[in-house]
């Protein structure tokens, strides 16, 4: 199967556009690709790159939700919805219509209100270890950490999401300081993991919030269903419909170039290559995602 | 499981707003409830009013998209896209952004758009007679047919959708005369059909596109994975999100109280209750829909 | 004076882009232009084609606004707006966020609820045969009527205008049938004017509603204040700002190449020239307008 | 004159709604109530509060776009436009759909830009010290200065300014540090002024830029009539149609409660009571200028 994708994205590795909103992105080599597929038992099977670290950007946003309806439940659904947006990733105009409740926790207000609340009353560098700490222990892999040079660039770039935070602050949906939740958002956004630790680190959310090897219940059934079901309305900005459409999982991308992808009952699957779509998910990525699909029948529609 | 369900729905029973747009629907009886789950071998299991027809509104729309792949194929994409709107049924404000393109073919005006594609360059009434006999073929059963009085009522209280269709019109996303297109479009809403009959039209949308019970191929197994895709991600307008949060499954919902639901690989669901929450979806359908899915764990999501 | 305008104008006639939505338009010269200036002693000073019809499309819309004012008095603004809009002249955003009332009565659905209002319980010919019967007497020429050509084109061509109206009567803000409603828009935005007997028509809205020659007190001195303000502040859709910071008069444009201006306790001034710039508005027209003001000191602004 | 006004404001004293998004606004008695009339000859006749000083908020703006087109010239509008906005004072939608550009420099965006310009390459407390300096010498009283508190005050509440700044950066137009821009803009809407300074301060606007005083020509005739025009279509947010449509001279309010109108020709009005309509523009200072334009016909639309 693997091979079969790797003669499928071949002619198109190097296509599609290096995100190069900050220097650090744009100086990624477009020509990478890897892709690696975990499965119940703890198998992970891998191609190309697999093994490297690459920034996950918004992917991390899924693991903040995560960690957030683990630790203080259901009250996060007063502060963000779980609706599609229809509209760009960044977009502040539904905001203004809808009082500051952003549509969903992945897009990057929804996002950063997760952030907020997961920070609460603790401190932002504790929270932020606490997220490393527990995609360490996830992964089962001490190799993971936040890229402090993304970091800084992110947080140097960052006047869209500055106003973003500060739009949702004048309607009273901020708890901290704005620039401290900021810090907290450019951080986890900058952590950089491999396809391999992707994988396996999402592992649980293919299997009800189990993890399948160890055991281990992450989060419940029914919040795991939850994520999963925001990741298909919501996991891929604008273009979320049509990737349902297309691959038929719930999913997240980043402008990494990573995509990660749940088939439930089956395993998880991260892809990565740096050249995006005109909707900032990954080129190549989707064309291994969608042969994937083709070659397993994993789409949740049949 | 269906003695619970109907445990779980009887204080709720009459709750919600029943549409009152126009006469014919305004007078439906809220004390109603009817739920059918259709199985792979055929059988379909009933509760309450699952024998009574009723106006299926919206939800005739998953039935002309699945003729109109069937017949006309993927050029249809080029006339309505396949993303959640985030807006109402019946928002004309993404048309005017998108220069008439509607986001979906499950929102007021994307399905305006799918009939008028439907009807071709053949008249209208043939093309209500062949869906009205398409529809007996895939419930096996004759006694399916139009509302002709909800229909005249759809027409005479249409100016909604008739600023849809000539706003499309006006961008060239129009074929036949508005008024021959509206003339469909209003008439495949006002098809009555029981939540028998509707359970068993659907069921080939559960398996791959193929009618388990007599093998016929309806559709492609691409067309019904693409189909539930979109009834996931835009079933409910800018409810869809949340209904995937809560129920996990593809689905379409109607303003006369029915919800067609598909859960793959095990059956295709409807329920009936008029009375809506303020997306328009049925009240007492979600809810009994919630309890389905609780018990079987026929999420998607698992 | 006048001279010192042609010398101006003369390089850039037949610069713009004629309006091509209707045949009719489309073959107009674009090398045409005329430019009227009526006095306060009803002298009408004149340059190139002045004497020649043109379409006044829009600036009817000044004539409707004025006589419905006249005879039903301030009952129409529970129905339209005075404020600008923000948005294109057929944009139909602003109805879906403001529940079907038109931000003002010269944009395109503002223009058809003062149509629909002036018509009342009588019937479009009757309305439409008053107002030509007005211009003819305000211009004290007989020689007006409507263009039938370009009314039927109109109406062909008006999905736009179809959809506006029908957007508004599902808001409840229509009292006549929609296609009666339009058909009398339609025919008043046909009417063919020349610059002179446009600028003649209008002189009694620099002299606080009185003919200063006929002494007659069209409207009250009330009315005629608003209207130049609701021209000033609304009279060329999205590009009014930039006319009132360039030319300091309250006017109204029109797609047929026209312009309307009122000087205050000056005169009326017309100019045609049927090239456009991007906003709807005379190319040449603007420059005219521009020198003129140039010359003589007429902004408001002073 | 001013004794007919008194008597018509008498009963409306205190209506409208204090400003009340910082401590210092709030706390200021509703019951307040000033006007004065500055004439050619230089004398300023007043009513009421008017040697109070009250904090003119966002009529700073008008003098900060004087001193920008005095020092600096045209090229602020490729920065910010001069169309109404059709949208309330602290809107971001259009700046989503217009790539930052705001749509006027009196909203507040627009006046963002325009404090950013002026501040230039210089830094924001000598600018702020200019402005002051300016204004003691248009009103020829020292006594002009910042009220420190509200400043602070506008600093710490000001979320929705700083997502507004941030937004604009975003896409590049903004050319300070973002909270530089701020700071100066903070502190301009925080200065105090009474009505009789304002007044006289804003008297070269009413004749053609030139103190008629002092023969002093502060600014270019065009750029005057510019500003005038500016005034009349963008001055009070979502509310300037009705300003003109009512009052019919160009004017700017602010949430302090505060209105300076020109009269071109005649004179120059500033009147004063902090309680606001829901536009955000006084109540009793709205009544104020209609009974003053209804008694001199000041009307520009004459």
């Amino acid at each position: 199967m693997l091979a079969t994708i790797e003669q499928t994205v071949q002619p198109h590795i190097g296509s599609g556009k290096v995100a190069d909103y900050i220097p650090a992105l744009a100086a990624v080599d477009p020509n990478q690709f890897g892709m690696a597929v975990a499965l119940k038992d703890g198998s992970v099977h891998c191609l190309g790159d697999a093994a490297k670290p690459f920034s996950i950007q918004s992917i991390s946003k899924v693991f903040t939700l995560s960690m957030t309806l683990r630790l203080m439940g259901a009250e996060l659904w007063k502060r963000v919805g779980r609706e599609p947006s229809g509209s760009g990733f960044n977009s502040i105009v539904q905001l203004e219509y809808e009082c500051g409740i952003p549509r969903n926790p992945l897009i990057n207000a929804g996002a950063i209100v997760v952030t907020d609340h997961l920070v609460n009353d603790g401190d932002c560098d504790t929270m932020i270890d606490q997220l490393v700490a527990r995609l360490r222990h996830l992964a089962q892999d001490e190799a993971i950490a936040i890229d402090d040079e993304v970091a800084r660039s992110e947080a140097a770039a960052g006047a869209r999401n500055r106003a973003l935070a500060n739009f949702m602050a004048s309607y009273g949906n901020m708890t901290n300081p704005v620039e401290d939740t900021l810090s907290a958002y450019f951080r986890h956004c900058a952590i950089a993991m491999s396809c391999r630790q992707l994988a396996r680190a999402a592992l649980y959310l293919a299997f009800d919030g189990c993890d399948p090897v160890t055991g281990e219940q992450i989060i419940t059934s029914s919040n795991c269903r939850r994520i999963n079901a925001v990741m298909m309305t919501c996991g891929h900005y604008d273009n979320s419909g049509d990737f349902a459409f297309r691959i038929g999982l719930p999913g997240k991308s980043g402008v990494g170039g990573g995509i990660l992808v749940i088939a439930p009952t089956f395993g998880a699957i991260a892809v990565w290559s740096p050249g995006l779509n005109d909707a900032g998910t990954s080129t190549v990525g989707s064309i291994a995602l969608e042969s994937l699909v083709e070659q397993t029948g994993w789409s949740v529609f049949v």
